[in-house]
């Protein structure tokens, strides 16, 4: 392909969530000439989940995810079970936008608890109840390792090789994908088996690509990541693996940061655009 | 043994550092019952490291690790070497201080670098080259696995399974141990494969053992550490996982923590007696 054309692109509406509600952050991002949008259900909750819809649709945008189900280690069953009728009406949500995936966060530790090795059999059993519930919705789970600095508050499931072994042992039978991994570049870059786990990873099961960058210095545990470029990320490196296993989304750009919050969001898409290009190719090249 | 008489307890320099220099730091942790001390290279530039010695000697105190060396990813050759040189008198002075080991803070990316896998081949090449240094001055080297968090500017060495594939590339016949690993339970409690590389690490290279906890919400990359009790870390699981391999050091309290360098020091050190109380006696117990 040539280089004024390059591959499409999707931006988190976390990204512009300060600036943007989720009608506005479609019409724009459209406007712009970003292709496609990953919703969050708390900022479709403030519009309404017919609106989103409507804004994403008028505006032609390719939904590249839903962010977000999970949460699944509860201090006690009732809580536990609540949270899974929370995740249906996620499902349902995810199948009205024609998600390419529900984005799980899987949950960290329940409050007062030590027990990670608890916790993550929590979330293998709350996954294994929802998962035949999402293939009748059409819809596919998409478990996205968090960095381990969040393993106590938001996620337990750390490494790619984790969420791997997750869907190898609740779906080993699984042509469709119906159980795969989001693989966000801020998670997993420093991880020494990542390439190794790429390899492992059956490409069906990869459901979204999340870029931003990891700050050398880094300020705040959440949100301080850094557009592509200004980090430490080899970037470029993790899309060619990824693009090697033919992935056929849209790089998504998810970036919480306190700096980029208080910029003009048309200048925030801007650079996305652009810092993104490098990856944008390789990912087109690789699929073609 | 009996509750009265729990197993002894180091305390690294860090945790009392905004209030102690060494001398002080020895003299009280001695006076308020602590048997052993992890001092840290610029503390002891600030005191000499004669008057470190013999404040340390006076007192009793066992100098359970030397804090640190390591930073071997350099961006050229010539800081590559210097950097060396610190490493050897690093050595030095842990064979002064008859320290159980130096611990190597390997080092993250060299400034302007996104490869990460060359910053470990630059660890493991100054690490082959100090080794038959460090065992001629009598000195172990204990690698410690940082927190993934740390990744890009203080450590690309993120988990005990890489440590350990270290030590056994670079140390594969190495029955006194000469190179091993610290293992600090606020950098590898999330990591899901920690018990198995427990069960792999052989006895000999576990050269210390330090604990503190990891606040479930925590506020700052760096100074932020907890208390024992005061997090969410199963730190007896893993104390008995370490005692079970019949490690014969001292558990080393090592906090850094903007809470805690505001409290008074003689509060500080008796709260790291009491909240490690559980730890020695598991330590004691199965050492016998």
């Amino acid at each position: 392909m040539s280089d004024e054309s390059p591959g499409a692109l999707s931006i988190n509406t976390a990204t512009t969530r300060r600036q943007w509600g989720v009608v506005e952050a479609a019409e724009n991002y459209a406007r712009l000439g970003v292709t496609g949008i990953a919703p969050w259900r708390d900022q479709i909750a403030e519009c309404g989940l017919a609106s989103a819809i409507r804004a994403i649709r008028d505006n032609g945008l390719r939904v590249t995810g839903l962010c977000r189900g999970g949460m699944f280690p509860q201090p006690d069953r009732t809580s536990f079970a609540a949270n899974l009728d929370d995740n249906r009406r996620a499902i349902a949500e995810a199948h009205e936008l024609s998600s390419d995936c529900l984005v799980l966060v899987c949950g960290g530790l329940p409050e007062g608890s030590r027990d990670i090795e608890g916790a993550r059999a929590m979330v293998a059993e709350a996954i294994a109840l929802l998962l035949p519930e999402a293939q009748a919705a059409g819809v596919r789970l998409a478990i996205e390792p968090l960095h381990p600095m969040y393993a106590a508050d938001r996620n337990c499931i750390n490494t790619l090789g984790q969420a791997l072994t997750l869907c190898e042992k609740l779906a080993p039978e699984d042509p469709n994908g119906w159980l795969g991994v989001a693989l966000d570049v801020y998670h997993v870059w420093w991880d020494p088996a990542l390439e190794d786990m790429l390899n492992r990873l059956d490409p069906v099961r990869l459901h979204a690509f999340h870029i931003c960058d990891w700050r050398r210095t880094t300020r705040d545990l959440l949100c301080d990541r850094a557009m592509m470029g200004d980090g430490v990320i080899d970037i470029e490196r993790i899309a060619r693996n990824v693009g090697a296993l033919g992935f056929e989304g849209l790089p998504e750009v998810e970036i919480f940061s306190n700096d980029w919050w208080a910029v003009d969001p048309c200048d925030v898409v801007a650079t996305c655009l652009e810092r993104s290009l490098a990856v944008r190719r390789i990912l087109d090249c690789t699929q073609v």
